[in-house]
């Protein structure tokens, strides 16, 4: 099966980290396509940044279902940007990272915390646990204060600020899982499990998995009504996404 | 002083009512200006649609800010598209129909019912309860299964469907007062307020008011943190937009 | 247009610090009249106090709609004692200074925090807080420790106190914006917010500027059922509230 | 042991029925005293008749407490009006005949449906579950339509009207136990248990028993914050309240 | 009458404590039996515990219903192991001793803290509290880090770590009211208040009154739907249970 | 991997039915073996048959894994009995099918409703939708009022009351996907579907997909608090659970 990590901001560097992360689990049948979109911002901490960041989402998953013979998407970027947009025009399973660690993390600790970039990104951080119902099991969310370019620039200065932060949630908040809020945390699951002593989750191969299991149990997105393929209606600009419903939808 | 008033659908029959609805209340030194964004749908029924309608909000507020000296922005759909990305690039006050309807509401009646559109939209409609804390106040979402456009094609229809629908929410749901769910139903209010014996709230005249005393009390946006201005980055595309702050985002 | 403050508490003082606060945004062509009941204690710290307040509160709403051809009313105690009664007893529309400065502050900043008095009153606040449908965005409710009147004998050391106790809702519990949870704090709202950097807001403006836009929107309070006007029914004692509508209520 | 019902309004035949109904299950040793204040409505039905209503409690309370040696008090109207201002200014137990009726029905049946009198009503009963932490265990609210003062003029037509009720809460709300939403159904609890197969409360006599074991278990209400006795300050009128403390508020 | 207290562990020298604390405030005509399963753990810390000790009490309920002709139960575990079920197969009254303390407190202070025994216990300290709909009231929730069985060996220790650990919960938390979350503190109660200056409940004692007044009331059980005796149907093992009702369930 | 389903109750025909589900879109390396454990009732619809049934589940996870060499476990009831005591024996990981099933709809509906059994399991599965946090996205719980046992009698019966009762949940409660709520319903799935256009899910398969991830990624229960294995201590009874560990426990 082939699965599309579309990584929604514009970095190839950390594309090509996700397309690592994805690929770490995968069945053996499974191929990892991960792209960034042709539009959008370099990083995504922001509300506006965020906006600014779906429609590429879009573009790339059109391309994937009309082009590609995609089976399955994952939206790579913590917040889940788009993702219920993107249940609406495809039927193809789509699974955002946030949405994998908190499912993952549930099954194997009573609840979490989620340690994060950006102090301003910890309110979309408590938007994305809210929206997948989560409130109960998170004990809090820490930021490190460093952005995500300066993770992706400095890997150690960043795992060293992520350690330090785990710890406190893990002492002080009572976490018994920590979930990596930003995909560009990918490479550091491992080192921090062992220093820490409980479950670390990113998101990225969690996604994948779950991903690889809706499409083993050929489970399709409900068209019945809230994720119905959107009605026909004259669109400006977009050119890139329109060209493929213009005669089309379904 | 002078308040733009967002239509994010790019439906300028619309926008026309939307600019009417605006200037109904407004005081006499109030200018309004009522806009359609370059890029969008013709209407937003879908997670898909407001996804693209956002970015020419954006960069509407933008060109507001920098080219045309506003002093406040509405966002005219009843789903408060980008509301919060909006609260980030300006720090003038930016009020949605939405939260201006069941804002104006709370004091009136100790609830409310939404009426709106296609039945698709009633999910939309929860969200922007649970974003505004109003899940406590509200009733009901009911939908008249009519389209956006649909609506705009037959005002008549329109009404009696709207009538309809807003009596079932009165008499089986206990709905003390209804907010019309979509910007396009500007003109029904005073025909419906007269029919049905309970307040009836458009968004549009309430968002007005609301912007025009923001401004009175020199109310700017809290920069402190989570809607402070977004970082400066690369941003790919959406050239429209980021010319306004290429050199000079603060 | 004729907007009336009441002050619920007995401290004419306090009633003057009140008016001018109305008057500081209020229209050219709106007349602010701030009194305080002829009964009641002579500051709002209880539940007792709050009980003993609000027949005095009543008598000076039918008084304005009887005799004084009011067109608002605002309810100046950050407890709003006897809102949802005074929607009953009139259908002019009736504002709640926690009310109004909740809803203000909901368009600016994400979040809020609360300062006020006494330790025992933050009780009050929470139950305010929940009142208005606030509890998501409520950060923390912080008490100085200072009694009402205390802060109405000692300006300097109240605004000392508040700007202590504001600044440890910014920076320990992230309040983005902050709230006076007191009628009697008018008088500080401009230099705390110069001093914190975010937006601080007492109630009373905010309530005027509301009571000028329902009125201007030509808004009555929803008589269809919870806040009907009152069945008409012996009531022994409270002369001076009953003599009112000994034969007229609607 | 001596109890002290205070049935908030000021119908002595209601009174007299409430009396009954706390004798039927107290002690051999528990003396019942049923009063109506002095002041007050003939029946509680809105915000402002419990606004009416509770200074005539506090004097009650204070009267009780000061010249009749009381040791615990019963506030026999559903919307427990007053409870937490009664009980700043004792430190003997007191209970509401709602919480008393919610708190019984928890160990009997793991849900109920409120039965009440005006349809206006719906809303206090519905602030009087929240006010207990019930809202999980409400199935319906409803009521018969009838006022308080017409089931106390034709008792079998009020039967009739409760019984009605009851079963269409019982069937079609899935209520496994009823709560009579108002002191003046005491009369009907046997009649109607008998006729619906599922336990009936009425508040009044779980409310006594209450009073009872907090009485024997000396148990006293917290002084230490929020329930601590009211701040000494001026109170004009009321002087029937105000002689109790003039000199001795502890 | 005679209620039976079922102490679901296995601990005879807790059993006798729990008679003590039932007997101390119980009526004179009450006669209080307090027992320990044949079969279960030797205290209750875990999940799995639990489990474990829920079949002896089903037991310990039938034997009294069949054979020992008791009018009322009491469960002393803070965790209320097996509620529903021991309401299902009987109709006599059944009390938890968290659900009884959870319940007096509310009627003399505010809101609680619950201190409890091992850091593991918080999490069911949790449940009970949403079980029984206190979320709201409660402020806390500290353990001693001390075992169950570590508090029946060394008292002196016990005492201590209980009363600095109720001091954090009332200067840290907030709390006007402690709660005991195990049955083996019963012996603490006094000493603590008396220290801690705000109300102190085991709930042992609360559950006998509490069971004293639901059979003074005659009040049984719904045996409407959720809590109707169980289906008859095969079940293996457990010979001691299931001999009450092999031809016999109503 | 070796994934051992356990069917709580004891009936031999319906493990039958399971083991065919959970082989049903089972990985070709996975071995599935689906077992009754030797104690416990025919069939669980009340709390009582819950408390009996978990004994012997925790028995066969003990067995599981000192025994038989097992990667994972499932429950496969749909209340998920015995679900956080079975973490806490094994640090292997456990998936519940109503876990299962509520996490898999997620991914491809807003929401659902859960079809169940009796009348009086509505509760269970209301308690088994908050343990997961699910409430948000629960339309309705609807019962069938057939027993497990006559299901697993009349399967053509069960499938016509499970279409009809289904059909009502789409239709007036909004269903966008269903939830099988009884293990016994595994054979009806993909007949459903296809009658009801919306995606139809039963817990068993989705629980062996879980679980083979779990294994997949290494997942393993968290073993810092709240489900560390259960301390050492004396248990009278049960001898074939604690022969597990009676010198052994990690």
């Amino acid at each position: 099966m082939r699965i599309k990590i579309i990584n929604p901001n514009t970095t190839e560097s950390m594309t090509k980290n996700i397309q690592s992360a994805g690929e770490k689990y995968a069945s053996s049948n499974t191929e990892i396509i991960a792209v960034s979109p042709s539009t959008g911002p370099a990083s995504i901490e922001s509300y506006f940044d965020e906006y600014l960041a779906v429609p590429g989402v879009m573009e790339e998953i059109l391309k994937g279902d009309h082009t590609e013979n995609v089976d399955a998407y994952v939206i790579a970027c913590f917040g889940d940007p788009g993702l219920y947009a993107a249940r609406e025009i495809t039927d193809k399973p789509v699974v955002g990272i946030a949405e994998a660690a908190i499912t993952i993390s549930k099954f194997i600790a009573p609840n979490f915390s989620i340690v994060s970039v950006l102090d301003r990104s910890r309110k979309m951080s408590e938007e994305v646990v809210k929206m997948h119902g989560a409130e109960g099991r998170c004990k809090s969310i820490r930021s490190t204060g460093l952005s995500v370019l300066e993770f992706d620039r400095d890997l150690k200065k960043g795992l060293n600020a992520l350690s330090n932060t785990s710890k406190k949630a893990v002492e002080e908040d009572g976490a018994e899982s920590i979930l990596l809020g930003c995909a560009g945390f990918v490479s550091f699951v491992e080192d921090l499990q062992k220093e820490l002593g409980v479950p670390v989750l990113d998101g990225v191969s969690p996604a994948v998995k779950l991903a690889e299991i809706l499409v083993n149990m050929r489970c399709q997105t409900s068209k019945h009504l809230t994720w119905g393929f959107p009605e026909k209606k004259e669109i400006k600009g977009f050119n890139s996404i329109t060209k493929f419903f213009k005669e089309e939808i379904k």
